[in-house]
């Protein structure tokens, strides 16, 4: 592929090697490597709906409770794995989905042959088996104005040319991607349900990650410099994070890789098709990074020569959180239904009931985790590898390090929960797959506060009527 | 049936009518209402695995996810149409389920016969439709101390006598039975997992709720008081709570009756067997419960003159709080497995997760009920419906409780609050089933430290063993 | 005195003896005993400032940081010793002090005279010794209108007449009011912070409580029927609350009692004078009841006859839990000033903080005691007092209660936990002197975000003006 | 000074230069200019009991509840203007103070002259106004084990020599040990309550910082890789934490510079004296890092184009974090007492609370922070200055993250978010000066269970004595 992803002020001529993608990259592999093993097969892979063809689960249409509670648990699994968000394939494999549906939708509606296009795409992609990364977070500019009102038109992505031939050209950015270095194409989505007057910024396609005009440049994260290093200071090998700003220099879309082009009207009910699933399935990925806390945690008592049994309550309430989300995600695939394209979606409800445990839940697990694991973990305070290493005193470092261990096993155990905790294996779970504030908002929306009015009115037996202040 | 239950020293000559008891009958009989109802038929009926008759589905096997969600969203109904505990249902169901399982179990390893006494005694119930309460929990005596080695041997029910005929003998109690004066019979159930020497206490079986020999008598619960006055300060006429005290003065069980009798090795099972599925669906209680709450809440606002959206950030919390012991019953529900008896059991991990919700999430949604309802609501801050309505000062008192609606209708509202929150209508969601020591006991036994710990160590490859500080 | 107090729609001719208010007039009386002792004598008098004289500490102006510690201590004293709250004392102690300020602001601004009137009835209060009241809420009508726009203009406290001598005449209420039924007078304050056009309001005086033209209405409370039985199911004797409702039927009130009249310009300060002291002492009275909460948890597990060890975590939580409520009310008093008058007002922001944390920690201490305490406390589950000493079954209800100690004597602890968590005992600390969100508002308001938002941009050398959004 | 401190395996030449340590000593620096600062003045510097002089807070003796005050808002005020830790001051006042009253009982029972010694050095030290770190914390090795039962005995800090002439040889570490590298001299605690037998690692002294063999090896913390960059991604110039592990290789201390050798005794009191001032005076701390939090996050809504009112109440439930770290710290400093050798010690409860308050709140404060600021913020997702800077394509960057401020601006702003909640600022508030952990344990021993279980009998007057089970 054409090198166009960049960090640091420079060009990474080889995502594969170089170190501050390569961990990424490594990360995503990961998923290929399980998905031969014969006890994760089943979870990794499934039967193609078009070809029926055995294919990569994270590129197959969600087609039932069961392919949900799936991609719920395979989020939990690759999180085990790699200690961190392998998110260069889910939020593709999500946005695959929302499209089938709002394709679907628009035909029928309006006569477009959107679906059908998404369909040859797909069948292809399926075939290859490609890598494929999701985009919807526009820059927004001014959130006190809608996209249409900015100053600058750019600051949502949008069609700066529709010609003929259908084919469309696109200007703005989409930030904030995640595992772009790793994917070998990035499915756009709409960032936002648009208004009249706003169709320009309602579009839906897919791109090779290298294509012409488009530019990738890599946000840092917690502790990123240690990626450049040698040594276990960043402890894990084959984990990490990538996020991208990608930046659309009047890039050319075929129309062959178009799903929407201006269908405002859709938008809204195509986010929202994105984010039932999204808001479901990540409670398997913070559980799956909590089970990799919880032992981390465990492990650092061990090397502190301490028991479990001290830390009883909080490794319990710990597994709680855990299981907490990756429950909430469950019963949100349970609770789903079938839309007419054949795609399930999740219920919405506790979908986004599950998204604001997201936003708390892990921070407590942490907390716990950086409490159980002592002053060394709390901030990763200790020397560096190089220290522990230097012919200078790095033996006198090992022999203070030592515990129930090792120094050297003390000290990595000890970046390992730095690196879960306050370092690069913390990923954006908060404000990921949108915010809680906007979880909810919908979760008001959806509430029934009027229904719930009537149950108590009725268990009360209370007559008169008592109108809503302020309403009209 | 025989006059046997008493409360406030005195006999209930009929349960139906006496002021004490009859809001809870009531609240029972409300089931029966509702299944006549299209819209709550299917919830509340089903077809008997056994008969292939439509039986209620309190009487029913639980034989697959589906069922098994059906009776969390059951519970829920029942909470939202009564506003509080319908457990002289519940726990029955959830007996005949757990030894559904157990006696097929025993039958295949001990050759016994209690699967098929079971069975007829169930195909005769659900030809009765019968109203089945259950009693699980033993007076214990000293908790430092097994049963058996008790001062008084009688601190848990036990076996007195075995004839020869397999009859048995029972003496000793069951306390705090929910709903035994509205329930027909009662099924009794081993109340602890017990161990050698501890056969005689291993029982299970089912009485007549008036057989010869049990006098039961009714726990008092908060404000029961206003169970014997007129006026509205108990607010609610057609659901109640009661617990019984069930005082067996060595009572004659007959041979076709008795499930279990001194197969002390799958008592433990029995009660995992009662745990998983009854703490699944006390998600769906509480939720119900909580629905009542938020719409109580959002009520009394308004009658305050308060628009709803003053309290959006906490209604919503409560909306959260509620989904999620639901959601968490619907998960535990959904990852359970089939016994080869045909009983479907929940996720134990899932089922004590939400247990320790529901032990800790509906205080916080009552508190904000009493932070969103105000001072008068708190603890119910007002004068009695007498005062109220005194011909001396009540027009007063009306004016002065007034505000966007009639000085009644608001002292109703508040009187529900505290009814809800601090008064009757608490159910003992924290200790019902089982208290939350021990569901974070069982969670920390399932909470596959080990597992965790390995993938931790995997994750940032660590390769030095580290022995458990104090393990052998 | 005249007998005025009402409940249950009757007279109660005698509140030292009637049930309804016994307890609460011995809860008071608790005040004068304890003062006698040495251990108590510091705490609960003090010297007059006026007189010089030893006086009660309850009549006393707070004239120190030292004063004011004093004063959060005597509250939790007094919670130590009665289990519930004596507020027919302590919000007449803060009235004084409140008006103290006001009235002398008021006299310094507008020349009138009410400072020197304040002085010459509470000289006289000190020396004989009163029991004083305080009475600030009024009932408000619909709260989304001001005083002057309901449409009944009695739903908040009002003079309907001023006469030449200066006397004026209320008429109005003032409603959910402590300890009235035991206290000799009644201190009123104005309810509010009045605005132009709101004179009429803007009152403070003091009444005896059985001044013709003043009925009082007692409120009921969670359990209070238990007052009118005999046993121990309301397990305390020398403890309770009551809360009138005071209807003022056009009441004279002379002018040497008369303490503001008309002057809305100073009923906000008079508000916030009461609000600082009341919001720190109150940290007093929550940690004060949550002693008993501990001993009465930590005594249900002996009981029980299980070691404190297993609910050590939980126990020290709720210590945690009482000891902020307490040091924040310290906390407060020490951060204030000196007022004009001789009056210590502690410091707004801390004290309001402490508001927030009593609406809140207490539930959670309650909760734990619950927790701790097993079903049997959880709602007060078990038979009536009558029941254990049924003459019929009493002696099998004793035996099955028994564990670590007698039947009967668990039982009494067991009813405590009741009262104490969800019964009689439960004091309105939510929304007892305002409610946390008015606290809220009170911390935004001093909340200081811009001086946060100057370190902020100091600390990062961020140089660039960012206007508030929405400011002009 | 000698240069004797490394990072990153080299020897740092000048300390207030290089770029690992000079933001630690930039901070330190501001002490010095504040101080000189008339709006400061007063709470930096007081005057000495010694000299009379006028001398920093930081090496004066608290002698009233009014300094330990001051001690706390001096710690609030250095967060504030740092944005972070300057751990280099406030570990060596805690320490003076703690060894002045345990020098000055040692004296008083012992017929030692540990006392003059201090006050000797301490004289000098103050007329030098030096910069003092101290060093609490001992490696410890495996914490199954007591200190005299390591394999290895250097574990804790040691004497290995004592001289006739007083003067003593130490071997062993301190470690994690706050500033100093900005530090002229380092006083040394006893690092935990030693037993009979472990008289050699009873040892107190101070020594200075590049005193013979002894060598500091820097820990690293989150994203300290960016101490070496140019560029703002890490956004504060004049603030920064060290934390290092302090090597000593047989190190010759003289006896007028040690206040503590073998003494054994004595030792659980120097660290209680040393925990109660500390754990107070830490409100402090958290609070002043939680107000530049309250700021940068509300400066982040605002470059985001949001209101504060969408957050007020977030923004308001940190500054509750904020005022009950603080408040608690002034209520332990009030609640304390004298000792005898002048030094007020604050209320070991109140500061122990603190201490779990401070390992709790913070956490949320930060996970609020994240809320409020959005995804940008959460991980600080966004481009490395370099590329911001980038003539390729920062030009791109800074039009997309334009907001309601310059593109840069909200870089900056973001960056100052995650340095404070995820990055190099946040500083160890968790096991700082101990582990919660050993703070409850101190709750619990100072709980008074027992006093409580009393108030509760004596409430509910109940007279049956309940042994505690498993007491003897």
């Amino acid at each position: 592929m054409r090198p166009n992803v960049y960090k640091f002020g420079e060009l990474i001529e080889d995502v594969t090697t170089h170190p501050a993608t390569r961990r990424s990259v490594e990360g995503h592999a990961q998923i290929f490597d399980a998905a031969q093993k014969e006890e994760y097969r089943d979870l990794l892979t499934t039967t193609s709906s078009i070809t029926g063809e055995r294919i990569s689960r994270y590129l197959s249409i969600i087609g039932s409770a069961e392919d949900m509670i799936h991609n719920v648990r395979m989020k939990r699994l690759m999180f085990n794995l790699t200690g961190t968000c392998t998110g260069g394939r889910c939020v593709g494999f999500n946005a695959i989905n929302s499209m089938w549906a709002t394709t679907y939708d628009m035909d029928e509606e309006l006569g477009t042959d959107y679906h059908p296009r998404l369909r040859t795409w797909l069948t292809e992609a399926q075939r290859e088996d490609i890598t494929l990364a999701g985009a919807l977070t526009d820059p927004k500019g001014d959130r006190s104005k809608r996209p249409s009102e900015q100053k600058d038109p750019d600051m949502s992505l949008r069609m700066v040319e529709k010609e003929a031939s259908g084919d469309i050209v696109v200007r703005g950015a989409k930030v904030m991607i995640a595992g772009v270095a790793a994917a070998n194409e990035v499915f756009v989505l709409p960032g936002a349900g648009y208004r009249e007057g706003e169709s320009d910024y309602t579009i839906s396609f897919v791109v090779p990650r290298d294509i012409e005009g488009l530019t990738v440049v890599e946000a840092r994260h917690p502790s990123d410099g240690r990626d450049l290093e040698q040594g276990f200071d960043n402890p894990v090998d084959y984990g990490g994070i990538t996020q991208g700003y990608l930046l659309f220099q009047d890039v050319h879309i075929p129309k062959e890789r178009i799903f929407m082009a201006g269908e405002w009207k859709h938008s809204t009910k195509a986010v929202l098709n994105f984010i039932a699933p999204y808001r479901s399935a990540i409670g398997g990925c913070v559980a799956g990074q909590g089970d990799v806390i919880v032992g981390a945690a465990a492990l650092m008592a061990r090397a502190n020569g301490l028991s479990e049994k001290v830390f009883r309550e909080r490794l319990t309430q710990m597994v709680v959180n855990n299981e907490t989300t990756f429950g909430m995600g469950i019963a949100a695939s349970v609770m789903g239904k079938l839309h007419p394209s054949g795609v399930w979606i999740p219920d919405a409800k506790l979908a986004n009931v599950n998204k604001v445990h997201v936003a708390t839940l892990p921070y407590e697990t942490k907390r716990l985790a950086q409490d159980i694991a002592g002053g060394i973990a709390e901030t990763g305070c200790l020397p560096s590898a190089e220290d522990i290493r230097s012919p200078k005193y790095g033996d006198l470092l090992q022999k203070y390090l030592k515990a129930n261990c090792s120094g050297e096993t003390r000290a990595r155990i000890a970046r390992l929960i730095e690196w879960l905790t306050i370092g690069e294996g913390v990923p954006g779970c908060m404000h990921g797959g949108g915010s809680p504030d906007g979880a909810k908002l919908m979760i008001n929306a959806l509430g029934e506060i009027e229904t719930n009015i009537r149950l108590a009115r009725k268990v009360a037996n209370i007559k008169e009527e008592i109108p809503a202040p302020g309403a009209k």
